[in-house]
Order: C-alpha cells, then sequence, then structure tokens
C-alpha cells in the first residue's frame, strides 16, 4: 500500500497501483493545510511512501480528461496565489523611487516654462530667482507689488497683464506646489518602509539613494548579491560602457555621487570615498537582507574618520 | 534756419548749424507727445526741415559725450517699452498652447505609472479599464471592494496591501486629477482669448488645433502669410524632411489631422479634405489679422456639404 499527493488529493494506491481510498482537495488552501487529514488516511492505511521507480506509472493515471482540467484549475490558482504573495517590500519601494524621479523631472520641466511664461509679465523676477522652490512659491503667494518691494526690483520691460491672464500662472504655479508636496509625501512614506525593511541601507546610503540603488539591483535581495564594485558604478551603466567601447575615463560613480560622503569629499579622495562607502553599503545590503543587526551608524562614523 | 528732433529733444539750428534754441525730452513719453510743443517752438522761430545733405554735419554735434549717455539711455527705455508693448495675444496663446501640450505628457506618464503600481494590489483594474481619465476617476474615488461589485471583477492576483501603501497610488491619483483640471481650465482660458483675438481661425480649426497652428506659426501674423499648403503642413515637418530626403511619402497634414473634418473623412478623401480645410482656415487667419469680418461658420458648411 502506497500514498500519492498532488495538488488534487491524496490518493492510496493498492500494490497494483489503483486507487482504493483517497482524500481531495476543494482548493488550495485545503492543499496547503492537509497536514491532519493526510495523516489520518495514512494511518489508516498503513501506507508507505511511493518507491521512485513507480512514479512514471502513477502520473499516468492523472493524464486523462477529468483529472487534467482539475489540475489546470489548481495549477492557475496556485500561480495566481504565488503572484499576489510574491509583492513585497521591493514592488513598493521601486514604484515610489520611480514616481519621485519622474514627479523630478515633471516640477523641472514646468516650472521652466512657468518661468517664461511668468517673464512676459515680469521678466525681471525669473532672472532675480534662482532656485525653482523659491520661484513658484513667489509667483504662487505674492502678487507683483508685493515682489517690487521686498526684492528691491523694478519692473521694466513685463507687459501689464490683466487678472484673467495671470491666473493660469498662478494655477500652474500652485500645481507645481502640490507636485513638490506629493514628492515630499512619497519620501515621507519611503523612509517609513524602509526604516523596518533595510534600516542598515536607509541609514547609510539616506533613504533616496538607497531605494535608486534597490530600484537599479532590481531588490534588495539582487542587491545583496552584487558585489562591492558593482554597487558602486550603479546609475552609471551609460559612462561604464562608454568606457568599454570607447576607452574613455571609466566612471567612479552612480548615483551614490550624491551622497554627502562623497559630495563632502576632497576633489582627488571622491574616487577612494566611494569605494569605501559602496564596501559599506553592500555590508548594509547584506546585513538587512539577512534580517542582521544594525550596524549602519558604526559603518557611517568609520568611515567620516577616515574621510576627514 | 533749420529744425531736427531726435529722442533727446528738438534743436532750432542757424545757418551754420548752430543750436540757437531747443526743447528737450524728459523722457520718452514727452518724446512720442511732442506734437504741439514742437510746432510752437518751429512757428517761433519759422524753421525749415533740414535739408537731407547738411544731416552728416548735424549728426556729428550728437557724438559728444553728453549727448551719448543721454542718448544711450532714452534709447534704452525705448527699448524697453517696446518689448512691454510687443507682448501680445499670440504670446500669452503660445505659452498656453505649450503648457497644454506638456501637461497631456505628463499626466499620460503618470498614469502609466500609477496604472503599473495599483496593479500590484489591483492588477484587474488596469486591464478592464482602457481610458486613462477613467482609471484615475475610479482609483481615486472608489475602494477596491465597490469596484469588484460595479464592474463584476474578481481580485485573483493582487496583493492585499494596508492603507499606509494605497494611500500614495490615492494621493498620485488626485494629482492626476488635478492636472487633467488644469489642463481644462487653460483650455477654457484660451478659447476665451482666441474668441476675441482670432475669431474665424477659432471657429473653424477649434481651440487647441488653432492655438497650435499659431504656435507652429510663431504668430496670427505670420500665420496669415503663410501660404495654405504651409498650413496643411504645419507639425508635419519631420515627415516633410524625410520625404524631401529619402522620397518616402510626402504627408498629407500636420495637427490639422485631429480635426472633426478630417477624421471623419473617408480614407480615400482625407487628403483632399486636408487641403480644402487647410485653404479655409488660411482664409480665416487672414480675415482674423485683418479684421475682417465672421465668416468661418460658413465656410465649415461649406465644407461639410462637400465633404459628404
Amino acid at each position: 500500500m502506497y500514498y500519492f499527493t498532488n495538488l488534487i488529493g491524496t490518493f492510496i494506491l493498492d500494490n497494483k497501483l489503483k486507487v482504493i481510498d483517497s482524500l481531495s482537495f476543494k482548493n488550495v488552501e485545503e492543499y496547503s493545510q492537509r497536514e491532519n487529514k493526510e495523516k489520518q488516511l495514512i494511518k489508516k492505511h498503513q501506507a508507505g511512501s511511493l518507491p521512485e521507480n513507480k512514479l512514471p506509472q502513477v502520473l499516468s493515471l492523472f493524464k486523462n480528461q477529468k483529472y487534467y482540467s482539475e489540475f489546470f484549475l489548481k495549477n492557475l490558482q496556485l500561480t495566481k496565489q504565488s503572484i499576489k504573495e510574491s509583492v513585497n517590500e521591493d514592488n513598493l519601494i521601486i514604484q515610489t523611487i520611480a514616481n519621485i524621479n519622474e514627479l523630478d523631472r515633471i516640477s523641472n520641466t514646468l516650472v521652466k516654462r512657468l518661468r517664461e511664461w511668468y517673464s512676459l509679465y515680469f521678466p525681471e523676477l525669473a532672472e532675480s530667482v534662482q532656485s525653482h522652490e523659491k520661484f513658484v512659491e513667489l509667483v504662487s503667494t505674492k502678487t507683483r507689488s508685493q515682489l517690487l518691494k521686498d526684492l528691491h526690483l523694478e519692473v521694466a520691460m513685463g507687459a501689464d497683464l490683466a487678472d484673467e491672464h495671470l491666473e493660469e500662472m498662478h494655477l500652474l504655479a500652485k500645481e507645481v506646489s502640490s507636485l513638490y508636496e506629493l514628492r515630499n509625501k512619497h519620501e515621507d512614506y519611503l523612509k517609513k518602509i524602509m526604516e523596518k525593511y533595510c534600516p542598515n541601507l536607509n541609514e547609510l546610503a539616506g533613504t533616496t539613494i538607497g531605494a535608486k540603488l534597490i530600484e537599479l539591483g532590481g531588490s534588495l535581495k539582487h542587491l545583496a548579491m552584487l558585489p562591492a564594485s558593482t554597487i558602486q558604478l550603479l546609475g552609471a551603466e551609460k559612462a561604464l560602457f562608454r568606457h568599454i567601447k570607447t576607452g574613455s575615463k571609466s566612471p567612479k560613480y552612480g548615483v551614490i555621487i550624491n551622497h554627502p560622503l562623497i559630495q563632502d569629499a576632497k576633489k582627488d579622495e571622491k574616487g577612494k570615498a566611494s569605494r569605501m562607502l559602496a564596501d559599506k553599503l553592500s555590508l548594509c545590503a547584506r546585513l538587512d537582507f539577512f534580517k542582521g543587526e544594525f550596524k549602519a551608524k558604526e559603518y557611517r562614523k568609520e568611515l567620516e574618520e577616515k574621510l576627514r
């Protein structure tokens, strides 16, 4: 007497491999919670596990129409279930950071448009306020006469436009403000999930750089498997391939270029700094993936001491 | 006795071309409103206009330091003034339509992102709702369970995400809604200024196509000067140059391709329809630029009759 289990049920077979008893699963949940019932059935028949050489014969039992369509359905169910369960923090992080990048590009484009448009009315403002965020804030909250006073400017070349025309520019400025706000909310959210999911990476890389590394690596798991030298260059693929193809200078850093430790390093130490940072980031990714301890603060101190 | 006028003032010269009397202008306004005072001065001295052959000698009078810096300032003033006055409906229309195009591109990008992101939670929705606007509306106003009911769908593969994760997607959906709203406000505004500025073009081309034609032409004036065959192809420059360079098919229409009269024409009549439409659009632009009568409705009827 043997027993054999698949997605459809647990089957008891006699020595001629004919089914003499069975336990069938209605759905994938029953399949995954079969343990007790299965044990009872096996005990009842005192069945042993199927020897490997008899497997082909048993499998051919399930080739008939009835079993096949049941198999198909159950398999589909199982696949759907695993897809469902495969959605994890990686996906959420990747979607969020991708949208942050998008929003950055978009608000840049719109501010440039606003600068051009508003310059029909007040060209001196676009010239004297360099920061995009400041510019948007001023346009959306102050009138021209207030701005003239505050900034000690004189309008010489702007046209006197009626309110109906200015209204559209104000609406655009408000839209850009709200895009900035959304971007900041995304970042807060990202920080919250990363503090739980990859505390080391989040601490040492910072939220946005950490998220970009996960995005470029594909997942925290992949990132943890990458050598430090690859992490150092993630985001610099173009320059790297140009280097390989044309022999131009090899890139020293990818997205980590914006990290404060690299930004603050002396010009001739940036390469070294990025190598050292990438080493530690790689350790962080591994600690996070294998649920290790929180060491990022130590690492940061170490790097700061070595680099200053 | 002669008189001579420039930006600085009106000067009375004796026969040896020495200045014996003058009227000076404090600013550009005084220069442009000089008529009466100038007449009095000329009458007083019974001065005649300067013969051309004496002009070089008189001009050299103004080369000294004092006159020169005054000239420079007045000229600057005059230039600023003309820049100020040069801002007109063309500029406003061009900025607005450019921003509408930008907003269309942007909301498209963001909806694609939202579809991907929301599909972690509810993949069946992105698949069953094709319209971007509808999709955004549904995500931002309804919960998954409401949607499941309304659309008779079943969630099979979406992950069960907590509210904190869904929140970011809802915020993105709301942002896109507000971009759509801004775009519509821009279009209403555009319609309002075009109804006044170029009623014929606005009527026959429609607001957005009309505005795009002005944008591509550079101004209503330029558009009015263009031959109809050029108007027909505005916006198809790439295809036109490809045709010239490689001998590929010549394009039949530029931005007017989206016009209902072209859209509704039979496939083998689209070329003819676009030629006829461009002819009338060219007339409209001319009527509008030279402040002619309102004939666009007649033109439209004529076209509709010929094309159906």
